[in-house]
């Protein structure tokens, strides 16, 4: 691929888990180059080389020094993609702006309110650039979601069990709470039973979604993130079940995201149609 | 729905595990009909009640004689759908036949070679009439195959591990069989090792497809149908698995596909499109 | 093995699912004879032969008729053994009875209460009778409660998941309950969160038992019997599973106790030391 | 505890990964105290201070500077456990020093050959120093493999599955192959097929091992280790499953081998006699 053509990314939240996980991804990736990195404004990081700050090396290509916040970072680089990395509110703010600068934002948050994301839908079609918002980047987790959302229309009982790290806040998880989202899209009522059930013990049926799907949350030591969507019908199960074992599986929705948004000209939320659009 | 409207089946191969669950499935339904039955000609059964034979009880419906063969049934009833469980070769004429009456096969099975299916497609096409060849009637499995190969796009890694009954004759299944085809459609090459594996014990690492995909079959007491497809990549895991437990798991897919061929014009291989259309 | 030495059973609940599951396995063991059986009395079967109540086939043995309850079983044979499927109150009833009369009761029922327990405990030992209840006649599902109450001693964590046919009114599942208090037996408190852990939704973390155990119900068609124990510590999961697929693995445990309670002198209470016994 | 009651530990192979992990689990317990590391005679490392060496700060208790080998730690060291984890050939010599020297060897490989573990064994019961060879030090895996030579007590058909990383060399994994041995010490001949199997494609059914157990073995990314043992019987199905995911699993064993070492007077292999003794 000549220089030219070469997708040119900056990353907001540089000093996080996955902010570093996107500079190891796209270090090793021929048609995409890190121009630009930045954090908090006045962080004690601002000026440390990319390298020298995230111990990660960049074979073939240009180091970076880290910028003192976006504006910094686009006086000094012309990026293509702004990858964001940063909480709900600078979030959006970052991708307004960048929207505004023709440069395409990937939101890699779960957090935008609904006015906010309509707003960033209204200035990417109005400019006609690029977006996408990203609560998952983990290939297989959307594809767990898209296939639960399909398998809903087949089968009129279903239950989610899903594993995390004692420790873990909130349950259920937010992956959870989504996967029970898609499958709600069907307009179905799930899991009607014949009788009236007793719980001997509080809680024993779980956590009963609107529309009755049914959500099992377990914690124990060292489990990162295990989810199972289990579908029932007389006479037989289907179950899709999705284990993430460390962030490396983040590294090629990155990848995906980057190079899908470039050939956007909207808004996106979500890596299901960039899947689907490759497959 | 007006009595006009209902669909009407003629049953061949009505003395077998398939035949009854149609005929309980059916009974059910009051948008269908059986109107004719029938098995080998000069059967012990001809003549017999359709509801003596098999014990089901049929509401609301006339019962009616199993007849003495095809020829027999056609005499006696006029159906639109032809629902078959006999064999390849019977089935293949019992198919062509229907055709060219303009009733409707659906044939239970999967071993009709592709010339005798060719000969079917064309038949289909040049009377316009919808005809189905379903080898699996289970609407879960139909589905755990059609996410395999969606799948298969997205991971470069996959086991298939399947369980039957001890005293199954073959290994591997029909069922693991077909996935890895279905994920050999991506057209990729499959489980590149890095090193050279060596087997301690030969067998160790289960039958090797072309293109790579592994299948381990397990053989235990009391499991009818199990079977596991493990896609891995980095950092993650997607698993989709399908259990049966008894055969009215397929009695959902017998009605789905009476009620989709009605709406075809010509042959279609499975349930996956009439499941999808449905979607 | 000649046959005086062959052991004589009686059956008590011989209409219902257990008193069947009994016929077909006694019947096919070469060391064991039923010479009784019985149900309600004056219920409409009395009098009926075996073979013909039950539709099991008899071979090599002398069919019996149904008694009109226990006295009048006992007024036609004298068994060993009597086994038990009625209900708490009959089955405490009977089970005194017999060790009265020396017959060693296998009682199959878990609702005894421990008052009961406590005066069949000393009517054993009084009379030098061996007597069992059996809560489970299941060798897999009593192997996993003991297996269960092991790992207690090495693990700091432990979730149960249970999933049981859609319809049935209680949950957790008996067993599940049963589990949690073998697992109790190590005396530790599980599940110590370094955390508050926040609902969103009220039940996703399941029910908490006693010392900390959490435990989940799921509810699915088709679904027999299905538990999974999970046993979580820094870097590791153990997890016991237990299927049931139909009433047969009820089997090997009747007769493992039959067996098991003519070698006793006392009362015990479940399979577990004779299956160790064995081991 | 009083410090003339601390156990005091000398570390051979230092500079691997066991190595590390044990000076991690060892410097957390208030009872044990590192006394003494070693490597390879002149490595590069030797002099260095064991907190600079492994990274791991060492609270409340003195660091020390790794030996230039065994004989120069014990010149400068009095401990009374050696925790060894080089390979076959050297730890069988420096188990059989440290038994001479009344030091208890802890030996954590699995290759030491038969004839030398005859000759620790006699060592140590003529010396009366408690020795342990440990070829596992995850309590989970211990456990499974123990609960798994239970099990085939009690049923007839058993397969293994276990997966590890893509990239391993060989097939099937040592553990699994432990495995098989403890389910033939049952004496037992499993999974005898009423019929013959037929390989439609070779190696389906897996790697056979003496006594009729199957195992497949499965190799994906980013899985450390999974291991199922699958028991069936008539009607049921009993599932012993172990999954590691990072080297922390070892710490615990590691504790329990050498409070257990301690209390020995002669050889033992396994963890398997310290966990039960402690249950």
């Amino acid at each position: 691929m000549p220089a030219d053509q070469v997708i040119k990314v900056a990353i907001a939240g540089i000093n996080g888990r996955m902010g570093r996980t996107s500079v190891q991804a796209i270090s090793n990736a021929p048609d995409l180059q890190i121009v630009g990195a930045f954090g908090k404004e006045g962080a004690h990081y601002v000026g440390k080389s990319l390298s020298g700050l995230t111990g990660i090396s960049i074979p073939n290509k240009a180091d970076i020094l880290v910028s003192n916040g976006f504006s910094d970072c686009l006086a000094h680089s012309s990026p293509d993609v702004l990858l964001d990395f940063t909480e709900a509110k600078s979030s959006f703010e970052y991708g307004v702006a960048a929207i505004g600068k023709k440069i395409r934002p990937i939101l890699g948050t779960s957090g935008i309110p609904v006015e906010h994301l309509e707003k960033l839908k209204e200035a990417a079609s109005r400019e006609k650039v690029g977006a996408l918002v990203v609560p998952n980047f983990s290939i297989g987790a959307v594809f767990m979601m898209s296939v639960a959302r399909q398998a809903a229309n087949f089968f009129d009982n279903v239950e989610i069990v899903e594993t995390h790290k004692l420790g873990k806040k909130d349950a259920p998880s937010g992956t959870a709470m989504h996967t029970a989202r898609e499958i709600q899209k069907s307009g179905k009522t799930f899991n009607v039973s014949p009788i009236k059930e007793t719980e001997l013990v509080a809680g024993a049926r779980g956590a009963t979604m609107p529309n009755g799907v049914h959500v099992h949350s377990i914690r124990l030591p060292s489990i990162l993130s295990l989810q199972e969507v289990m579908f029932g019908s007389e006479g037989e199960l289907l179950t899709i079940r999705h284990d993430s074992f460390n962030t490396s599986c983040f590294a090629r929705g990155i990848l995906l995201a980057i190079r899908s948004v470039i050939k956007l000209d909207a808004l996106e939320i979500g890596l299901e149609k960039s899947m689907l659009g490759k497959a």
